[in-house]
This record gives C-alpha cells, structure tokens and sequence, in this order.
C-alpha cells in the first residue's frame, strides 16, 4: 500500500491516481498539533490493516492532483541518517577540503540525526538559505520508516521492524560547521511522496534510485552498494537508541552530489517507492554569523 | 510554576513539595502515545494560565514523594545542544586527543542534536552501554525549553521564546565517533525534575549551576560565561529551523566532565531552577562493532 498525509493531517491509501481517505479509520485528527497522526498510524498499523483492506475496495477516492499532499511522517521521535555510506561518495568527497568526511566510513563512523522540522513534502519547495558563498548540495537517499519499537535488533529480525520506504533528499550547506546544523534547514529534508509498505519491496538489497536536476542525471544508486546495509542501519541505531514507530532512517547518498540554485528542480525516483519532483527557490530567513567567521571576527 | 510530567502522562504544578494534577486542564491523555500531552500543554500556556491558577489555589495536592516523575517533556520537534560553550572546557578537552573538540568555539561551530529517545527524567537511572574501554562523560547543563514557534527570532525578542528551564544533563561516550551517536544512548540526557517557568528567573545571564558525583562537586558554572549566550542559542537555533513550543536547548558544558562509572550518584543542582539526583547503572545492550574498529576490521 502506499500511504499518504495530505490536507492538513488527514492519511489516505493512493489507488490508482487516486487517494482513498482512510482517516477516520487511523483516527487522525485533521488541524491537530503536534501533527503525529501519520506516527500514530504506523504504530496501529497491525490492527487497522483489516479495516484499511475494506476501505481500499469499498471507497470512493479523491483524484491525487485534487489534494496537497504533505511529509508522510511530520513529528517523529527523530530522523537519524547515514553519512559516508557509499565508496564512490567517500571517494568524491576527498580532497575537496571541507572537512565533510571524516577518515572513517559509516562502518566505523556512525550516523547523526536531522530536525524533525527540516522534513517537508513532495509539494513544497526546497528553500535556499541567503548564506554567501555557500553550496547547497542534492543528495539522493531511501528513506526507511521503522514499524515498531525495537531496541539491539539483531540483524535476522531487522526486516520486521521496516514499515515502509520513502523518498528523502538530504540537502545540505558544504562547509565545516557541525553537520548536523548543516543539514536541518526548514526544508532539507523532504520526503514523500508517500510510504510504500515494506511488502511491497521483494529485495531490500537491491533498490534503485537516482535523482536529475533539470532534467539530467546526476546521481544513480542501489542499496547493493550500501557499507552499512538496512539490517546493519538497524542494528546499530538500535544498539545506541530505541527505535519508534515513525522513525526515518536516512540511507546515506551515492556519488554525484552537487550544487543547486534557485529556480532549479530536481527529481528524485526510486524504484518501487515512488519519485518527487521538488523546485528550488532563495529563501530570506537563515544567516546568522556562525555562517561567516571573517565578518563575525570568531575564531577558526 | 514549576510544571512536571507524572505517572504516564499525567501533568501537575508543584505547590510546597505537592503536586496539583491540571492532566484535565492541559487535555492531556495520560497513556497515551505519543507523549506529546506536555509539548501541547506549552502551546496553550496562554490561554490555559487562568484555569492553573485558579487550580493552584483551589486544589489539594499530592505529596511529590507518592509520584513518578518523568521527563518533562518527553517527544519534542527536536533537542538542540550547543557544544565548546565555555572557554575552560574547551580548554580541558585539547590535547586529549580524542577529536572531541573542532577548532571552532560554539559561536563558530554551531549545534548539533541529541535524539528524543535519550531523554529520561529525575526517577530514572543513567544506563552505561557495555562498550569495552569506554569512558562515559557526565555534562552539566541548563536546559531551555521553548516556548512558542519562531524561526529567525532576534536577539532583541529571544526572551519571549524562552517558556522555562530544567536541569539537563549531557551524557557522552568518548571517541571520535560522530558526537550525536556518542550522545543519544537512551538515558542520556536526562531531564527534570520539573520545568520552571521563566518569569520566576530574572536574570538569564546569571544562572548559577554545578554538579557533583557521589557528593563531590565535580562542575560549577554560571551563565554569564557562556560563548553563545541564550539570545544567541535562539537566535542562531531559528536562523537554521523552525524552533516549536517545547523544544529544548541545552547549553553545553563548563570544565570538569569526568567519566562516571556503575553505582556513582550524580547530582545536578541549578539555583532557582531545580536538582535531581541520578544514580548510574550498567546495561547489557547497546554495544555493536562500529564502538570496535580493530575487532571489527574496519577501516579508521
């Protein structure tokens, strides 16, 4: 199935073009805040799964365009992600000077977390910070959705806690700030356009992707190259945190990231899961001085 | 007010070592998931102020001691740390060796983040992960809880974002593993023991505090020696991302972090805010080879 957020809360079943509403049946509350109905959902996922299947067959759906299709998770317990997590993005980033990658791998180097308010979806735009001199970087990952709680899940049982998957762009500012400051800009995070359930993907080793801008490709991957595959996400975010249901785990980008600028769009598809298209727009909100060391006179 | 959180859910202000239970002023839904009763609560503290203070003069409590106290907030949008916020312990960690500190100070740095799941509150125990040859640091710090939403908020309007603040501490494993990693163990950031609102501290850049580890005092530290003060953690927090009614800032860390080890005691004492008194024990999950490169073959 592939679910989605749409309309200020409300969750819906895509069929054919077309949303079926399903959240009477979730009991979202539409307008309500925080927004955690998507959350909530997944984590009655087992229970409601018989009352969703009736749905799907008995209701009338909405056309898709008809909707504002929204972040299919919006407040979860955190969106952890993977840096370092394919040789050949390891490779290009070397000697580029910007203290991006460490010396170790993800193997060896772990992962970070992103703002819950950096996710935005598959209708909004990605906002450039007005920050001088810096890229702002594309950089094209599978989002996983976690099921269930879970924590030191050994490798076998991972699958069983993979809700679904998502596409996710982890947009980024290059530079030597921390990382995690770099990559929780409101927007550098958008996801969607729904969660296609787990189900639904025979081999989770060997999911494509790849993400254009403007129409060109600039990044193509499978999750076969992965250092840390989704088993071994699992397992080592769950030896550190306890995982909840609505949980993002970002996989880590493949070679080929680079800049964007306004007014540029970029896609991102992803086999079985589905694609966004997303425009690229210059926001006015985001300088601070921690951005630009010579003119604020700090220390390097 | 000192607000907390208690027995799953439940949400009370503290009057003379009582607790007055407001759970059905607040709308809060004691049990249910996620626990976002307290982060709604914030939201609403304006409209919801006159009904507390009449429940504050017109209703019995109950004694603290008969409640489970919890962590104040439990699953908010984010929870933003500042690291290398004071000069001496920036000083401390050089020559460590542990490429813990970058060669920025906090104002040139940035933040990071810890992951919700690591909070926990003044009746639960510090977990040490079982990792061979670790040290596991204590932090001292002030947590700042936010109190509406606000993105590029200037220094100038700072105060009015701030709803309270609590004692937080910022537990760390040693290493030069990506810092959030090494920061989001579950209970490693606990938090508590209640949220004092911030008309009750008049001078935000003179908040005293210190912590000590089987009765020694180990960090002593005021605010008025922090690199980025309040103004600039929220000013620079919401250049970046939408910071949302009960996020939490904590301040980073003055000089004498040390490593703590199975039945030590740690007490945080911040005045005019709170203490707890949190005893450290040892897990048995929570190791993985990404903590063990030799064992592991991985590349460093």
């Amino acid at each position: 199935m592939r679910l989605v957020s749409f309309d200020n809360g409300r969750i819906g079943i895509v069929r054919e073009g077309s949303v079926i509403d399903v959240t009477d049946i979730a009991g979202a509350e539409p307008g309500a805040w925080p927004p955690v109905g998507m959350v909530r959902f997944v984590a009655q996922w087992d229970r409601l799964h018989p009352a969703l299947l009736d749905a799907l067959h008995s209701r009338t759906g909405r056309a898709l365009a008809e909707v504002r299709l929204e972040a299919p998770v919006q407040w979860p317990n955190k969106v952890i992600a993977f840096p370092a997590n394919y040789h050949a993005h390891i490779d290009e980033m070397k000697g580029v000077g910007t203290g991006v990658i460490s010396s170790f791998k993800a193997s060896g180097q772990g992962f970070f977390l992103k703002a819950n308010s950096s996710l935005s979806g598959p209708a909004d735009s990605i906002v450039l910070p007005p920050l001088a001199g810096r890229e702002v970087h594309h950089e094209c990952e599978l989002g996983i959705i976690i099921g269930k709680r879970g924590r030191g899940v050994l490798h076998a049982d991972s699958r069983s806690y993979v809700f679904g998957f998502t596409c996710l762009l982890d947009m980024v500012v290059r530079g030597k700030e921390e990382r995690v400051m770099r990559k929780s800009y409101d927007t550098f995070c958008p996801t969607g356009p729904w969660i296609t359930t787990a189900d639904e993907i025979a081999d989770f080793d060997n999911i494509e992707m790849r993400l254009r801008v403007n129409g060109e490709e600039r990044q193509s991957a499978s999750t076969r190259n992965l250092i840390v595959n989704i088993p071994d996400m699992i397992a080592m975010s769950s030896a550190v945190m306890t995982l909840e249901p609505g949980d993002i785990i970002a996989s880590g980008t493949p070679a080929g990231v680079g800049p964007v600028e306004e007014g540029d769009v970029i896609e991102i598809e992803i086999d079985g899961v589905g694609s966004m298209r997303l425009p690229v727009t210059r926001g006015t909100v985001g300088d601070h001085p921690v951005w630009n060391k010579e003119k604020a006179g700090l220390a390097v």
